[in-house]
């Protein structure tokens, strides 16, 4: 006998934690479906050759590797079993891995499948992926990503096309949210500006702390990288003017600046359209710390909870180039599945009827009303209202107690007057307020509630 | 530069086959809520200790398992390493597993959740397991299960409402079914009356292959495995029988069959409610291999396609005995979602409408009109009509391919002329049919289309 536990870092979902993801990623696919994005799966398996090298060194050591099945000792590598090199050794006996994220797996797949797809391909998925990273409050091991990408064109429309899926997934969702934008064209010509623009990596690392250590301890962090003080200062000077106009004068001479600059407006002036003027802002120290994107970048912020990012992205070169397929320009966005689930708890935006699935319990007082309770409940299904019935004969505090552990909004009781009459007691769990009624009557009224 | 692949045995999902699935899922979960059924979710990561000795030793062997991270060797079994025993390193090097079938997952968590969830508990649960079968035609290493419980109680009206939940799904999924139903006590009473009570297991191996081999076969198979011919003869016999009232008086006298003709009995008089009378069948050779079920044993065939069975279940004792919860009786039953999809795409049961998401493409035929056609997209999808633009100027014959690619019914077309007139040619993709019409007329015609 076992006393079952889990993995750390894995959940269990109950019911109601079920439904409530089901009506979040409801709301997202039909966001992403009404923008004409379609949905994609990979499978979780993925040969460890597709995900080896492609997340840096750290991302290698938190892939899960599953163990070849059968005898694997017997292809395994004899060198690092005898010098004990784990890392060697799971080359050779574990040549599948479990999916890391979303975009490797959408790379492979575009490029497998590129004879069977349109491009512009603008694609949506929502699936798990696994990582062995330290477990912590809010952080698991197995976690939802929802990824929505456009590959094949360069065209900036697809920037506005996702800020404005940004902008209605969250209203939707009932989240306000800030949508900060910036492009890797600003960043270069701010360093090219400050005269370091062969610092610009060590600089987008260091803007990237900002609003973790502020300021000051950029500023040093950027002198400690190289960078010499008065152009780190010019920096911080630069990346706190949050207007695309008033630092068009130090930007527009600098080749990719100038880029920076005309991509933006070209967004903001078609994002115009969509009316979210609102949200939608530019912000100088956004970086990111990628260096994978290469234009605009993303990214979204709650308004009313201490959350971090619930979102991000931006534009990129070269999606399938690892896979022998060059030249595919993309961008996409991503949502934080697992972070706007808590801010919606936390802020308490799911309805409750997303959790209460079940509107009537039948209860039946004797057998032969157990039998005519069967019936009743029949007929509340057929007519689409979702039903069950107590299973036997118990004290009505027992199954009453049932119900109101269902959250069930209405009990029928069904005892021998009933069976006579046909007229049943419908009892509101809510209210608490019973009526005699037919089951038409019993219909209509449900389906109206 | 790696030419990309997938693992033997999984597949990427192509947009169309993803909206399939939702499709087939989306009845299916639409039936078990309308049944008081609720969902819960488990990780795909289970100890290897909860899925260990679960299987029988065939499925011990097809389990996937995970290599522990990091320095695995340095805490792996050396006696193991020394002997080069694949088995017994495992042990000591992968402590976790990929989720196999949903009955185990399920058990742990009902035995974990316990006060969380209210009994009698009414669960489904449609998840990817993963198995290291040899991967041929419709089998796969990674695949769907959808599975329907309750447990908590004996009430045969379960037994009913699942069946009437096979009978529902398969007719809003519009595949014609037989669902077979057969008890454990039928047969024991079989073996019973045929003087073979003690062999009630190799007689129930045997009468399984019955579909496959025929009775000549079966009744060899019999008697190589001990059964006196004269019983072999009997049984088959009494198996033929395909009416309950027929078997009753051979039946009613065992102690077993009497059982299994009170609860099938019960079940049939409840499933007269359910008005499925056509679908439902009694059938004695239904044996369905499983030492598991200790009841009802019921199974779904295809009635217009060669397919086997399309899921099957029945009533169990102990679903929780093995992780120290006793007595947890219950009944469940499975959809076998790959076949279903296959008998769904052989006999074109998939609506067109499923697909086709997008139900617009709007083409702007100059800078200008691009612009214009962002606003026009964005005013259909603000009507909840998917929508999407050509993202540049491009030549008709291109923009119209796309168009015809993404199979989209409707294009709008704007240029020079709709500029000035606001007035906008909507092409019919199907009929080849154009007219000029307000973007208001335009949004009527496709909301009713």
């Amino acid at each position: 006998m076992t006393k079952p536990s889990l993995p750390k870092g894995t959940r269990d979902f109950l019911p109601n934690e079920v439904m409530k993801r089901k009506y979040m990623f409801g709301i997202l696919e039909q966001v992403f479906q009404r923008h004409g994005f379609v949905p994609i799966e990979t499978p979780a398996l993925e040969l460890m050759q597709t995900l080896t090298g492609k997340y840096g060194e750290e991302g290698d050591r938190l892939l899960f590797k599953i163990l070849n099945n059968g005898d694997f000792l017997a292809e395994a590598d004899a060198n690092a079993l005898e010098t004990k090199d784990s890392g060697a050794l799971a080359a050779s006996i574990a040549k599948r891995g479990l999916r890391y994220d979303l975009t490797v797996p959408f790379a492979r797949f575009v490029v497998m499948n590129r004879n069977e797809i349109t491009f512009p391909f603008k694609r949506y998925q929502i699936q798990p992926v696994w990582r062995a990273d330290r477990p912590q409050k809010g952080r698991y091991q197995e976690f939802f990503q929802c990824d929505c990408d456009v590959v094949g064109s360069k065209s900036l429309l697809y920037e506005a096309d996702l800020i404005s899926i940004y902008s209605e997934a969250f209203s939707f969702l009932g989240i306000d949210v800030a949508i900060r934008i910036n492009h890797r064209g600003i960043l270069a010509g701010i360093a090219e500006a400050a005269g370091v623009a062969e610092q610009f990596t060590a600089m987008t690392i260091c803007i990237d702390k900002l609003d973790k250590i502020g300021p000051d301890a950029v500023k040093e962090d950027m002198i400690r990288r190289g960078i010499p003080s008065g152009s780190a200062e010019k920096i911080l000077h630069l990346i706190g003017i949050q207007s695309l106009d008033a630092l068009r004068p130090e930007l527009a001479p600098t080749a990719s600046g100038s880029k920076g600059l005309e991509d933006l407006d070209k967004i903001f002036s078609t994002s115009a359209s969509y009316d979210l003027a609102q949200e939608l802002v530019f912000d100088p120290t956004l970086a990111r710390g990628l260096s994978y994107y290469t234009g605009f970048i993303v990214e979204v912020v709650a308004k009313n909870a201490q959350m971090g990012s619930l979102g991000g992205g931006g534009r990129y070169d070269n999606l399938t180039g690892s896979f022998g397929m060059p030249d595919i320009p993309g961008v996409g966005i991503s949502f934080g599945a697992e972070r706007i689930y808590d801010v919606m708890e936390s802020l308490q935006l799911f309805p409750e009827s997303v959790v209460s699935l079940l509107k009537v319990l039948v209860i039946g007082l004797d057998d032969q009303a157990i039998t005519l309770a069967t019936s009743v409940t029949n007929q509340l299904r057929s007519n689409a209202i979702p039903s069950d019935q107590y299973p036997e004969v118990v004290k009505m505090n027992k199954s009453m107690k049932y119900a109101n552990d269902l959250k069930v909004p209405f009990v029928i009781i069904i005892g021998q007057e009933e069976l006579l009459t046909r007229s049943y007691t419908l009892k509101n769990m809510i209210t608490g307020s019973q009526e005699k009624l037919t089951l038409d009557q019993i219909i209509a009224k449900i389906k109206q509630s």
